[in-house]
């Protein structure tokens, strides 16, 4: 066995909390090494003559597996909400016992010394994201270019809508009443939450530099447009996020200017990140080298206070549902957690989205945020669906990777994304390919976490990155991309209809040699599907490896069903086309 | 390569700040596995026209390796607090880069796609215990059993000072006023910091079963007593720190018996874990299944700022330097996130200690505890100095697999344990051989962390597994074991003058041939130290294995020099002995 590989930690994405009364444990292996993982636990003051007892051995299940490992775990219920407990390792020619002290054959189960702890199951150290965020499907919407509702507040030199590509500096004169009168289309599109790029007042058209962290951008609207939006939402079941800018503000943000003209005499000279450069010039530590983004001193006590007003003033007086923190990663975790906590009491079903690319482990332990952009998962389903640059066993495991780098209530909760204002648009991605496009949906709308379409993108805009990619919404329908449209639409309903499609189900890989051929199920205690897509150029025929007889098979997607008087079925796919599967036992209609 | 092995994550014991500029990065891979590990790294917004660069790359150094692992480290100094990072790992066979993004030997360093991240440095997110915990040594004190002050104040039944061995449940006395009496003793030994197991109201000797947390036990005084102890011990530059015991009180706890009578109906119904039994009867949840201890529930507001209120109340009003948190890891880490927080915004240098047996990281992240009781080290050093049942290479490990788990931050301030009043006496564990006892302090006092003597070790107390080993200290000085008394002493002092000794040194092994023969130095810019530990029960000769040309080399333990004008020394061992060996260029003294 090579030892070296296994790896487990009493907690993060090793062992966590599924619910208030279960652990679920996980421990990696070197791939193909072991053959059985049998896991040991008691309780930790459970003594008789001989010494400490355990209570009970389980099984491992093989969960999924990556490019170089095995992932095992299993699921717990301690009778006093706490255990010690250690693995046995085996396959043919040895079996090794591992756990807090090592690896040894010469361990028995009821080895203490050699146990891991899980000291108590404490229901406010669980990681639960809102619940509501699990059936959500977002829509991101960049607020200068989604819809005009009131032309008079368009900035000076405003571009006419749609008229020309937006540049970095343009205005197009979107706004908040822009969205309102576009409730409707984003219901009947099956949107149930919106994420507003920034609205607050700044300088820019998008509005990540602020300056008044209180007031909506007048050419945005005001805060009783805002008031009206989020009410009228509400009352669609439409959730509202806004975006706040908290790294740092504009420099005409009028704190930074006071600290900038009077220095260390400033009230606010502490508020920023000043210091002497090499030539000895007075300098400001900022976002990215931009001089125009003075980044915040969040470990200043009076910002600190300053940003948690700013965060609690608009849940208190609009009921805003989330808040969409950007550039999450480069603020500290003590003025996160200080955040998530204030924010949390205020309305404890509020939804907190970090903006992280990058692995995001450390502020994704329930104290900071609920979840983060989905980068790395679109990056997955980009390099396989859009450009073929991977092969379906690479992109299985970059998928497999994902979910083994973080517990499953996070992996429910992330922000998947498509796209945004800061990547090119995806048909663009797609090389024009729209039923590209369309597989890339269905595994978004198949798949955990809470998805989210970038506005536009459902109606096939295109464009490369920034600013490209923030070109103006078309109303006119007859411009729109319908295949695409209407496929979003479609997917949308049957996420909707079947929960075990979103994350009331679990996710399990079905292996095919087909190489091209990807096929995976959902299923829960009421519900099965299958999802097989083939992402190859060519018409491919399939057979569905599982025992069919008695049950009733539906193409979801078109209400097609399937001969069930066999073991098994064929079923034909075009290419880069996709079945979603529905399996029923034909007992149930008796 | 055995790319299984390796092992990085960019936070915790594998990325920590050891200032407010320096990141100290490391890396496991199997051992022997690679010959050379560079780090490339950037900063993540530098770009230029043909993308992302990388700004430097840096040697890392094999920093100490375990059984089945080496662990390299570097430190680094991005110029904007922030960076992105990747290794290229060599061996003679091959070169592979390894980043978040994977391993290949086809990314170039300039690749930002396979690069971990470092956000940004920020001061309140390093970890950092008080630094006066750096450099003090501690005294364990069971308060019944140290030193009757007041024989007035004793429990009735008392049992006469030191008469008989002590049963679980006798009394002998011991008090606040013989605390103070006392101080003398303690300061001439060199101690810096006293622990008091608990001395709140209680009905027991140990009086972890808390029944009033706002009362001095009048069995040991009162609080007129606490602040006279803590004024006298502050003015010999002495702290002071307190046992909180949260996790359970005592059944006798009023709000408990209050609960227990009235139900639901009680206003402390929500304050313990109530549940019906498998009989339907009423139950609680303990500690440890013990009925006289009923568990708190932390998750409640109201038991959150009761204890807050504890733990505020006796800093505020008596100045108290530290609290060791008893059960800690059975208290959910939320409550410990807000005790924090409240406590260091009271105290900024106060010390927080977890009493948690097992591996601690999630909660030694700097926002919960300063440090915890070291009883993994206490293991270790008890296996090779106290018993002899490890060989010296898996003693070397231990302590390796101890640092590998850790920042260093955290391992300086580890409570370093050779016993305490859930331990056997250090004399009786070493089977009475005083000289392994003064071995396991040799290490103690020349190793990181803050060093805790429990009371009576140091004179020579003997005794099993509670309630033996809390036997009642003798204050008639013909019975201390001097042998042992007169080390500790002298150890003491070498610690206190040489801090290079305590934490402000590295720690390195020196290898030697010799199997029982251990070797390590400890250096900083200005010292250097060799300690060579003959742990078997036979004479050695063993050679210094370095250029000691123009240098002085003193033994400070007996202040024996040693001749300087060869390439090296031999040095003569006793059984069971050692030397402290300062290296001085002889050049300094010209
Ligand atoms: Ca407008
Ligand atoms: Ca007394």
């Amino acid at each position: 066995m090579q030892i070296e590989s296994i790896y487990h930690q009493p907690y993060d994405q090793y062992a966590f909390s599924i619910d208030d009364k279960t652990y679920r444990l996980r421990i990696r292996t070197k791939k193909g090494d072991c053959t059985e993982i049998i896991f040991y636990f008691g309780d930790p003051f459970k003594f008789n003559d001989s010494g400490w007892q355990i209570e009970s051995s389980l099984s491992m299940y093989l969960a999924f597996s990556t490019e170089l490992f095995d992932y095992w775990e299993v699921n717990v219920i301690p009778p006093n909400k706490r255990m010690k407990y250690q693995f046995l390792l085996k396959n043919e020619q040895e079996s090794l016992f591992y756990g807090e002290g090592g690896f040894s054959s010469n361990f028995t189960p009821n080895d203490q010394s050699n146990c891991f702890t899980l000291p108590f199951l404490h229901k406010n150290n669980l990681i639960s994201p809102p619940s509501w965020v699990h059936d959500t499907i977002w829509y991101q919407i960049f607020p200068d270019r989604f819809a005009s509702g009131n032309n008079k507040n368009n900035p000076i030199n405003s571009t006419p809508w749609g008229s020309t590509l937006p540049t970095s500096s343009s205005y197009f004169g979107g706004d908040l009443e822009g969205v309102i009168q576009k409730i409707d289309y984003l219901k009947n599109l099956g949107i149930s939450g919106i994420y507003l790029t920034p609205i607050f007042e700044a300088n820019s058209n998008h509005k990540y530099n602020t300056i008044n962290y209180f007031r909506i951008d007048p050419t945005f609207g005001d805060e009783k447009v805002l008031k009206t939006l989020i009410e009228k939402c509400h009352e669609k079941n439409i959730r509202v996020m806004l975006d706040a800018v908290f790294n740092h503000t504009s420099a005409s943000f009028p704190p930074f200017q006071d600290a900038l003209q009077n220095g260390k005499e400033s009230a606010f000279f502490e508020w920023f990140h000043f210091f002497k450069d090499e030539q000895n010039n007075s300098a400001y530590e900022t976002f990215s080298f931009v001089k125009e983004m003075p980044k915040l001193n969040t470990e200043n006590k009076e910002v600190q206070n300053f940003l948690l007003e700013i965060g609690s003033y608009w849940i208190k007086e609009f009921n805003i549902d989330g808040w969409r923190l950007d550039v999450a990663n480069e603020i500290d975790h003590y003025f996160w957690k200080l955040f998530h906590k204030k924010m949390k009491e205020l309305k404890k079903d509020l939804f907190i989205v970090g903006e992280i690319w990058h692995h995001a482990m450390p502020w994704l332990r329930g104290d900071e945020f609920d979840s983060v952009m989905n980068y790395p998962l679109m990056k997955s389903l980009f390099a396989y669906f859009g450009y073929q640059s991977i092969s379906k066993i690479q992109f299985q495991y970059s998928i497999n990777d994902l979910i083994a780098q973080y517990p499953l209530p996070v992996i429910k909760a992330l922000f998947n994304v498509l796209g945004s204002h800061d990547t090119p648009r995806i048909l663009t991605q797609c090389n024009h390919n729209e039923k590209r496009v369309i597989l890339l949906y269905v595994f978004l709308f198949t798949f955990f976490g809470t998805p989210c379409i970038y506005y536009g993108d459902e109606i096939g805009l295109q464009g490369g990155n920034d600013p490209e990619c923030r070109s103006c919404m078309l109303w006119d329908k007859s411009q729109y991309n319908l295949s695409i449209f209407n496929s979003i639409k479609k997917l949308i309903l049957i996420r909707k209809k079947y929960p075990v499609l979103e994350n009331d189900g679990e996710f399990n890989w079905v292996q095919t040699d087909q190489p091209d051929i990807v096929m995976y199920e959902r299923k829960n205690n009421q519900y099965h599907f299958f999802i097989i897509i083939n992402n190859s150029s060519e018409k491919q025929s399939v057979q569905v490896p599982i025992n069919l007889r008695k049950k009733r098979i539906t193409n979801v997607w078109n209400g097609e069903q399937f001969a069930t008087e066999s073991d098994s079925i064929g079923v034909d796919l075009l290419d880069t086309d996709f079945l979603i599967l529905q399996i029923e036992d034909t007992d149930s209609f008796t």
